[in-house]
C-alpha cells in the first residue's frame, strides 16, 4: 500500500536559477503561471458519500517551475529511447529538443544511440548531436531516429559515460525495464554525488503503466488495431459462418484489445490476459462461439497475445532480451482449435486470421498522440530543469503529474474485470450472452 | 458560484425495476458493478498543500444503476440530433440504439427527424423507427442520419408530441441551445406530471461545454484541422516569405485552434477569441509577423473564427437561427491586412489562405471519438433508464459524470490565458518572442 | 497465339431497342457519343521502327451502345460476387445498380447471395432485391454486402435458376475461377437458347488478369501493403542490424510486392514468384542480405506469398476450395532461415515479421479504386444491355475494353523479369548489387 | 496538326558512354532491356474498323538507354521545382537523386532553390547540394524542400549560371510556363553550343498537360477533393433542402472536379470550365437545382474555379505572376445566387460552402502518386543521361513517353464534352435530367 511518502519526488538540490520562461506567479494577471512545487493532484477522485474516503494520496503536479536547479546556458542534456517501438517516440525527441534548446536555451542536446547500449562505450555508438534541422521532419515517421535496444547495461558504466560527457539531464523514453534502469542510474548518480537529473517518459504500447491513464502512442495503436478488426468483420460477414480472428498486442494487459473492441463496435468476443476463459464446456469460448454462429452466421474474435496462456500448456518459461517471458501463440492456437471444434460439430466455416503484430506500434503518431507527446516532452524538460530526478511524467485524470520511479516500476496497470472499461467491452460484445 | 445543490441530479421518482444488465453490487467478485447513486467525482482535483482547499463540489458519477425507473419491455425511447454537424453523431445514435434495444431490451427506439422540428407535427417529419439494419453502417459516415435543424420550437408542442407518442425517454444530442431546449422540455414535462426522462449528450465542435473535458468529435476535428495546418506549412516554406494562414472554427472558444497548433507543432502565431491582440504597434501582430518573416523567411498563422472581432468594427450585431451573433470574417480581413502591411514595409510575400470551414465538422468520427461516443451513449441510456432527467452526461477527468442541465447551460468553457493549454500554445509558437 | 477471331465478342442477337441514354451518334455536337460496335483498341501499342510490327490484334472498345438487345423496362438483372474479398466489390454493386436502375430504367436488380452458391436453390440463399437505400452507404465499407463463396456449382442448376427467375443479365464479379464459371453459364444458356447476357468484372487482388492493366482494388491493396512496409522499415532502422520482413499476397504473380516496393522506396530485397532465387551461395539471397547488413546496418525484405516455393520442398500438392494449390509459408520459412544464417555468421540481428494477410484485401476501396469501380460497373451494364455475353470488361492502356471470356480465363498475367516494372523494382532495391 | 517530325526528340549528340545499369539488349534472357531509341508508342490507339485510320503519329518511348551522352562520374546534375505546389514534388526530387547518384553514379546533384529564381544570381539563393540524408524523409511531406517561385527569369542569365556551375543536366519540375522556360533554356544552350540536357517533368494539379494521361499529384488531389465532397454531402443531407457547394481547383480544365465527382458518387451537379452553363431559364442551373431540391430534398454541387466565368461579368483581365488570367470567384458568386434564387422561389434552404483551395495541392503524395513519381523521376534521368533535351517525360496509355517541349507547351488538355469522362460525370450526377 502506497503512502504519501512514496509519492514524494526526489530533487537534486536547491534551485538557484530563475527560469527564462516568461511565466508569472500571480493568478489573474493573464499570464500563465509557474507551478508551485506543492501543487498536488489527487490519486483517487471518486468517493461514495456513504463511505467517507481515505483519499489522502496525491501526485506532484508537473509543469514549469519558477526556480531551476540547472543554469540553462551551462546545461547539457541527453535523450535516450529504449525497448520496442511506439508511435510518438520521434515526436517526444523533437518536442524535448525544442523545449530545451529554443525555450530554455540549453545549448547542447545529445541523442543517445540504440538505447542504453549507447551509454556503453564498448558498443561504439557515437551520440547524435541534435539540431533543429535534424529533428524538423522526424515526427512524420514512426519508430525512433535514435535507434533503440533491449536489455540492461551495467549501471556503473552508464553513469561513467554520463559523468565523462558531463551530461546533466537524461530523459529516458522507455517501458518498465527502462524505467528500472533509469532508477538505477539515478541511484548510482546520487551515490556518487553527481547532480544528474534522470526523468522518465513512460512508453508502453500496452498502456499498462501504473497511475498513468493514457500513455503516448496508445491512440495510434488503437486506430491501427481497429482497421484490422474492421477488415476481420468484412471477412466474417462475407461468407456463411465466417469468423474473423484478430490477435493484438497485450502481453499482460489487454487495453489495446479492449479499447479497439469498443472503438470498432464490431467484435463479438474479446479475450484478454486479465479475464481467464475456458475453451470447452457450456460456458466455454468454443461453445459460445458455436451458439453465436448458429444465431448470427458470423463472428469476430479479438484476442490479446497474453490471453489464455494456461491453455497452451507451455511450462518451461523462456525469456526475451528485455526479461519478459516468451508467450505461446494464442492466435494460431485458437485458430486451430476453433477449426477443429467446428468440424466436429459440423459447422462449415471459414476463419480469416489477422496478426497485425508490429503494424500497431510502428506507425507515426496520429494527431491526438502528437498533442500528448509534445505536452509530455515539455513537462519532462520542466521537471529536469528544476532538478527533479528519479521520476517520470505522466497523464492522470487529464492532468500531468510526477511519479517517483520506485513507486511505479515493477507494478503494472491491468484491466480490472470490474472496471468501466471491461463492462463496456461486455456491453459491446455481448460475449457472455451466448 | 455553484453550490453542491446545483450539482444534484433530478430524478423522475423511485426506481422499482431491477436492471436486466448482468452486473453486481459486490466489489471483488470479478463482475462489473452497478454504480451506487451516491458515487461522486470531484470537480476540482488539484490543490496546493499550503492552501488547504474548498473542493467540496462533486459530480454524480455516471454508469449503470441497479434499479431502474422504467420497465425496459414497456419503455419507448427517442433520439434527437440538433444544431450543426459534429463527428460522431451517428456513432451515438447507433450506440444508444444497441444499448437500449440489445442490452436493456427496450422494444422501440425512434429517431426524431431534423432536430426539435421533428417534435413539431406541423413540420411533417415522421420519426424513423430505428433497427439494427438501419444503424449498422451509419458510424462510417459523418453527419447525422436523422437530420438536424437549428432554432427553438414551442416547448408545449414538443411535450404534446412526446406525450402523444408515449415517449418515455428523450436523448438530446446538441449544443448549448439544444440543452436549453432539453431543459425546457424536462421542466414542462415535470410541470405536467409526465414521467419523461430527458438526457442530454453535449455536442460542440468547439469543445466549450462547461465541466466537460473533451466532447465527442473534438479529436476528429483536430485531426482534420491539423491536416490543413500542415498544408499551410508546406505552402509557407515553399516560397520566400511565404505565409500560410488558416482560419478554424471557434466562435467564442479557441480550443480547436489551440490544440491543432500543439498537434502540428508548425504554427508560429495562434489567435483565439479569449486572448485579445492588436494589429499595429511594437507588440502588434503585424509587427511581430514582420520580424518573424525577416528572421525565418516564412510563417504559419492560425486564427479562430471568433478571434479579433473588435478589429472588424462590426457594431450592429446580427444573429443566426440558433441565436448566435454573426461574426465578421477575421480570416479574409487578416489576409488583406497582412498583404497591405507587408507591401507597405516592402516585404514581398505570398499568402496562402486556408478556410477549412465545414470540413472539420462533417467527417466521420475517428477511432478515439468512436470510443468516446459509444461510451457516452451507453451512459446516457443508463441515466435515462434510472429515471434521471434534466441532466447531461459528460467526461471529466477521464470519468463519466452527470451534470444537471441548469448548471451547465448558458455558461461556456473558454481557454484561460493562464491555463496549461495556452502556455503550451505559447511554448509551441514562440509568438510572444518576436 | 491469339488470333483476331479469339477477340471477337459474342452477342445474344440483334439489338432492336433504342438506348434511353441521352447520347449522340454525331461527333462534334458537344454531346457524348454511343460507341459503335466496330471501335477497336490496339492490344500492342508499341513497336520499333526498325522492326515493322504485327500488331493486328485489337479489343472491342467498351461503352454505351445506341441499340440494345434488352428492352430496359422488361429486363431483370442480377449481380453475383465470388471468391476472396477485394476492395471495391461494394462500389461495383452500387454502381451497377444505379446504372441499371436510374440510368437505363431496369426495374429489378437482384443481388445473388454468397457467390454462385446463391444460384443453387439447395443452399437456401434468397436473393436480395437491391434498392437505392440498400446500396447507398455500402461503398464506405470493404468486403461485399452480398457475401461470397468459393468453388464451383453445377452449371445446369445455376442456369435453371436464372431461367426460373427470368434473369436476363448476370454480372459476375470474381477471379479466374469465377470467370470460368461465368463462361460455362454463358455456354449452357446458349446451348439452351436462353438469351441471357453474362458479363464478367474481373476481380483479383493480385492484378493478374491477362490483358487488363489494372484491376479494381489493386491501388487500395498497394496502399495498405505500403503501410506495412513503412512500418517494417521503421522497425529495421530502429535497431542495429534490424531486419523488417513483410509477406504480401501474390500466389502466382508478385504485382502487389513489386508495386508496393516502388511506392515505399524503402525495400532492399523484393522476392516474387516470377523471379526464382536461391538462398545459399555467393549470389544467394542470404549472402546478399548479409553483405547489405554489414554495409548499411539494416534491411527491409518483401516477399510475395508464392515466391520461393521450390525452397520449401513441399511436394504432394494440396488444393483449396477454389482449386488453387496450397502454398508453403515462405514468410516464416525465410524468417527462420535468415535467423539461423545470421547466427551462423555471428551477426546479431532482430527480425520483425509482418504478415498483413487479409488486411490488404478487406479494406474499403480508396478514391482511385472508387473511380475505377464506378466506371467498370457502368461499362459492364452497357455491354450487358447491348446483349454482349461471355465477355468481361477491363481497363487496358487506360481505355475500357471487352475481352471474350475464353480468351482470358486460364491464362494469367505475371511479371516478366524483363518488364519495366521489374526493372523499376531492381532500380529501387539495388538488390542485385550486393 | 502535328506531324511525326513534331514528335522527334532532340539530342545533344552521339552517345559514347556505355550505361552502368546492368540491363541487356537481348530479349528473353531474363534481364531487363535497354530501350532502343526507335521504340515508339502510338498516340492514338483506337480506331473504327469501318474507318481505316491515320494513326501514324507516335511518341518516343522513355526508358534506360544503352549508350549515354554523359559520362556519369563526370556529370553534374541539377533539379529545379517551379510554380504552385503539387503532391509528389519531393518524391521526384528524392527519386531523381537516387537514380542519378546511386544507380548511375553521378557524383553531384544540386537542388536549385526557389524555382528559376535560383538560377538568377541576383536573387542570392545558394543551391542545395543533395545527399541521401537530405532527401531520405522528404517524401513524407507535401510541398517542395527546394522551394519554388512563379514567373519568368532572363534566359541568358539562367544559362550563364548553368555554364558557370558546369551543370550538364537540368531537370525541370513545373507546369506549362516552366516547360516554356525549360524550352527557352534548351534553345539558348543549343545556340551557345553548350551540351546541356534539359528535361521536363510536367507538374499540373489540374492534369491538363497535352498527351499526358495522368500527371503526378492528381490522384492525391482527387482523394483530398473527394473528402470535401463527402463532407458537403453529409452537410446537405443533414438538413431539409440542404445544399453542399464545393469549389475545386481547375482554371481551364475541370479534371479534378469531374474525377472527384465520379469518385464520390454523391454529386448532383458538376460544373466545369469546358462545359458552359446558364443560371436562369428552364434549362438553367438554378432551375434544375430547384427541381432537384423539390424532388430529393438535398443537393451537392461541385464547381471548378474556372467554370462559369462569363457569368461573373469581369472584363478587364488581370494576370498573376505566372501570367495566368485572374479568375472571378465563381464559388461565392454561386452561393449568393443560389441563396437569392431560392429565397425568391420560397424554398428555405441551408447552403454549406466548401473551398478546399490549397488543401488539395499541399498534401504529401499518396501511394499511387509515389509510384508514379518514382517511375517518372527515373525516366527523366534516363532521358537526360542519354543526352535527350528540350523534352518532357510523361505517362500515356500506361506507358512512359518522351514529348518534345515545343509540341506540348502552349496547348492544354481539356475535358471534351463528348469524352468518356464527361459521359461518366453526367451518368453519375444525372444533372441534365432535372
Amino acid at each position: 500500500m502506497l503512502t504519501p511518502a512514496d509519492l514524494a519526488v526526489a530533487t537534486l538540490g536547491p534551485c538557484r536559477h530563475h527560469s527564462p520562461l516568461r511565466l508569472s506567479t500571480v493568478e489573474g494577471d493573464g499570464i500563465g503561471n509557474f507551478v508551485p512545487d506543492d501543487t498536488r493532484v489527487l490519486c483517487n477522485i471518486e468517493h461514495r458519500v456513504s463511505q467517507p474516503g481515505a483519499g489522502e494520496l496525491s501526485f506532484e503536479r508537473a509543469g514549469a517551475r519558477q526556480w531551476l536547479f540547472f543554469d540553462p546556458p551551462r546545461t547539457k542534456a541527453a535523450i535516450v529511447t529504449c525497448g520496442g517501438l511506439c508511435p510518438g517516440m520521434n515526436n517526444i525527441i523533437r518536442g524535448a529538443y525544442f523545449e530545451l534548446h529554443s525555450n530554455y536555451g540549453v545549448p547542447e542536446v545529445l541523442g543517445i544511440r540504440y538505447g542504453f547500449e549507447g551509454l556503453n562505450p564498448r558498443a561504439g555508438h557515437t551520440p547524435q548531436r541534435l539540431s533543429g534541422e535534424f529533428v524538423e521532419q522526424i515526427a512524420h515517421v514512426g519508430g525512433t531516429v535514435l535507434g533503440t535496444s533491449r536489455g540492461a547495461q551495467d549501471v556503473g558504466t552508464m553513469v561513467d559515460t554520463l559523468a565523462r560527457e558531463r551530461i546533466d539531464i537524461l530523459l529516458c523514453i522507455g517501458g518498465d525495464g527502462t524505467q528500472r534502469g533509469a532508477h538505477a542510474i539515478a541511484e548510482e548518480a546520487r551515490r556518487r554525488g553527481l547532480p544528474i537529473s534522470v526523468v522518465g517518459i513512460p512508453k508502453t504500447i500496452d498502456n499498462d503503466i501504473a497511475f498513468v491513464s493514457r500513455s503516448f502512442g496508445f491512440d495510434t495503436a488503437i486506430a491501427t488495431a481497429t482497421q484490422h478488426i474492421l477488415g476481420a468483420h468484412n471477412e466474417a460477414i462475407g461468407v456463411r459462418n465466417g469468423i474473423g480472428l484478430v490477435k493484438l498486442m497485450g502481453r499482460q494487459a489487454g487495453f489495446i484489445a479492449a479499447t479497439a473492441t469498443i472503438a470498432s463496435a464490431q467484435v463479438n468476443f474479446c479475450l484478454v490476459p486479465e479475464v481467464p476463459f475456458e475453451l470447452a464446456g457450456e460456458q466455454g469460448f468454443l461453445t459460445r462461439l458455436h451458439r453465436r454462429l448458429l444465431a448470427r452466421g458470423h463472428a469476430v474474435v479479438v484476442v490479446a497475445e497474453g490471453a489464455g496462456q494456461h491453455l497452451l500448456g507451455c511450462t518451461p518459461q523462456e525469456f526475451d532480451a528485455s526479461g519478459n517471458p516468451k508467450l505461446g501463440d494464442i492466435g494460431t492456437f485458437l485458430k486451430e482449435r476453433i477449426k477443429r471444434y467446428l468440424e466436429e460439430v459440423r459447422v462449415p466455416t471459414s476463419i480469416k486470421y489477422f496478426d497485425p503484430s508490429y503494424h500497431v506500434r510502428s506507425m507515426a503518431a496520429n494527431c491526438q498522440d502528437s498533442v500528448l507527446c509534445n505536452r509530455l516532452a515539455a513537462r519532462a524538460v520542466h521537471a529536469a530543469m528544476a532538478g527533479k530526478t528519479d521520476v517520470l511524467v505522466g497523464l492522470a485524470h487529464d492532468t500531468f503529474i510526477h511519479v517517483p520511479l520506485p513507486a511505479v516500476t515493477g507494478s503494472q496497470k491491468r484491466i480490472s474485470p470490474e472496471s468501466d472499461l471491461w463492462m463496456d467491452v461486455l456491453a459491446a460484445t455481448a460475449q457472455e450472452k451466448w
